[in-house]
């Protein structure tokens, strides 16, 4: 068996004829994707029992099991996504700049590959479809780590996969799986031929993954999301709102851990947001003057800072929006927080100062994602502030070059003066 | 005084606004600035005299002396480069992309300013200027630590820009000079406030600033920057970028350090070069089959690897173009390379195969630099693939946040399928 560094270093070699693939290559190795998952399907659905037999008898919670499932809803979901992802325009060969800077001296910007990608994601099988997909219509290498959960099922949709990309005519080697948790270790070590990584998990997993290697990491520690209900919010769309962003689904990072509600409302809108939370199951943990309004456990300085990512919602109120604002850059993980409010200018105020990679008026955090920003999928959701912020998809997995063009062009002659730079963009 | 943890801590506190200032008060601060520093030319070449007399009595080298010289010709570059950079248009709130998502929720991608950024600089006392200037437009917040030898006229420079700047109406302590080494240390650990790090310096600095920080660092550690003359290139049209590439300004990134010449055309093109190079008192280090056709030293592969930042280059030949692209993208920098060559196909290979931040045809390495590529200035050159690659402008300084717009929508309504998502760009 070929250790990672080998294999990182031969992809390595194979990513600039990756980046190269023609826009309908890429494309018919989607299809084929597609057509081979389908095809496959008996063998899938076999491979993933036995991961969920072994989950049982492991007795994994319920919410990974539930993630763990590849049944036919979750195959139609990822057939259709590589469908829908063949429709979408190339993000390479973009001309994102053309600039003559002097008579035939033309600078391009254009965007192009990265080159070897490292993902390392958690236990639902989808992810690796998702991800190789992306990767594939970027030109891009891609070395994947999948939960040893869905180590069966993901065994055998990468070999679908794989088969199906090289046969289509993608470079033999362009997509790797790694199915040993030593190997994860190694990849950190390859920083010479990996460009990228793209860690999924845990808070302390992408943490861990951040402090060990040279390798640029893009992805989020946590996702600490607020909602704050201004005094010019409806309350019935505050209720409306807090409900889907806490509830709708509690453990992901985009759902809502924090409330801070405006002073001037707190008293209408609490008692029966309150009401409407119990309805869900919800604990809220609340501030002193919190608890003089409803019946609740005490949220502490703690509570600000945790991403509960279960039924707790903590609820803090403020005398302005810019104390929200405060409390928001404080404690926030910078990834995706609401107001609610009528007050246009409130909204745009809330908006330009909370520093988040999303920033929402009158919705629910739970819409940060690539499938609902119309990305197609996302590889996962950055939450610094380089290169790709929020939910990233296929332009988070280009960067650009620039080529410049002359003819016999010199230095010497624009630092002596005998000719001046004109720029003119085209 | 405060320590640099302190002051990290306020200027992020400050960033905000800092973030929300107007196009027209950034641009009437860069006016305030260029007028201040005229009018206090004479504190400016004095304390420049003083660092210049330090200098020479410790015996710093002539080209650190040449840098540090900041004279009537450096105030009118300088001011300038302010008025210029004034014209340019805002890097900030612009749309990136606005799309419908669902009736009455609608996306925006905004850019934004980063917040914090250090910049830790050589002895250039115009870089401070440069650098103040570009975070101001882009509304950043900014600490700067430039080189010992500059202390005086950088102490000068920065007293006259911070208050200009505060008095023209940005936030007081938007700008921060660091002028102790121990400060560089505390800087490193502040992670939880400084956005992103920019060191300009030896390759050894840069290496070891992103070696001992959590803070992203944008940087080119060095520049190994290639010239290819390919069998179809016009010889006297090779031996002039050859000639400019090498030896307009030695001690450079973007200079070249090494000659790819193709075997077809090497015996024509390397007795004329070599003379043209030898007129420069460049010293030649060739491969075997190189000193076959000239007398020259011998090129070790250790020369490859290395950024010679002086009057020497290595020279080697080749048998394809795919060979010449396989050593520059093995031992290259992924900077800045070029190809000399009348064949278009040619050209196109190598620019789509390099892996680099610039790709040039026919033309001298020289040219990857800001100010050249129109951008105003440059804080740095970028040869990371994420964020930012190449000259570093403005474009490099921002960011960009996620606006979505709702009218109380929830994400429960489109998991359960009541409503659907639409994607119409506007």
């Amino acid at each position: 068996m070929k250790t990672m560094r080998e294999v990182a270093a031969g992809m390595k070699a194979v990513s600039a004829r990756m980046a190269n693939q023609s826009l309908e290559k890429r494309n018919q190795a989607l299809a084929a994707i597609a057509d081979a998952l389908e095809a496959n399907q008996a063998a899938i659905y076999e491979a993933n029992a036995a991961d969920l037999k072994k989950a049982m008898e492991d007795n994994l919670p319920d919410p990974v099991i539930k993630r763990l499932r590849f049944d036919e809803h979750k195959l139609a979901d990822v057939t259709k996504g590589l469908r829908d992802l063949i429709k979408l325009p190339d993000p390479l060969y973009r001309e994102m700049m053309v600039r003559e800077l002097d008579e035939g001296l033309v600078l391009h910007r254009v965007s192009c590959a990265i080159g070897v990608i490292g993902v390392i994601f958690e236990s639902r099988p989808d992810a690796l479809v998702q991800i190789s997909a992306l990767c594939i219509k970027s030109g891009n290498c891609a070395i994947l780590k999948g939960g040893s959960e869905a180590m069966e099922t993901n065994r055998t949709l990468f070999r679908t996969i794989a088969t199906a990309a090289e046969a289509a005519g993608l470079p033999e080697g362009c997509l790797y799986q790694a199915e040993e948790r030593s190997q994860i270790n190694e990849l950190l070590e390859c920083h010479e031929y990996v460009d990228l990584l793209i860690p999924r998990g845990s808070n302390g997993f992408v943490q861990y993954i951040m402090n060990h290697t040279k390798i640029p990491v893009m992805g989020h520690a946590d996702g600490i999301c607020h909602v704050y209900v201004d005094q010019d919010a409806d309350v019935e769309k505050a209720i409306r709102i807090v409900v889907d962003a806490k509830t709708q689904y509690v453990s992901v990072c985009n759902a809502t851990e924090t409330l801070l509600v405006h002073r001037g409302i707190a008293a209408a809108l609490l008692p029966k947001l309150h009401a409407a939370l119990r309805e869900k199951r919800v604990e809220v943990r609340g501030t002193d003057d919190v608890r003089a309004l409803i019946d609740c456990a005490e949220a502490t300085e703690e509570d600000f800072a945790t991403e509960y990512l279960d039924y707790i919602i903590s609820v803090k109120l403020v005398d302005t929006l810019q104390e929200a604002v405060d409390h928001i850059n404080h404690y926030g993980s910078h990834h995706t927080d609401a107001i609610v409010t009528e007050n246009a200018e409130s909204a745009e105020e809330f908006m330009q100062y909370v520093d988040s990679a999303g920033v929402y008026w009158n919705c629910s955090t739970r819409f940060a994602d690539g499938y609902r920003y119309g990305f197609g999928a996302e590889v996962g959701v950055g939450t610094g502030k380089l290169h790709a912020r929020g939910p990233v998809g296929l332009e988070g997995l280009v960067t650009y070059k620039y080529k410049l063009y002359g003819n016999g062009h010199i230095v010497d002659d624009y630092a002596t003066g005998r000719k001046q730079f004109h720029f003119v963009d085209q």
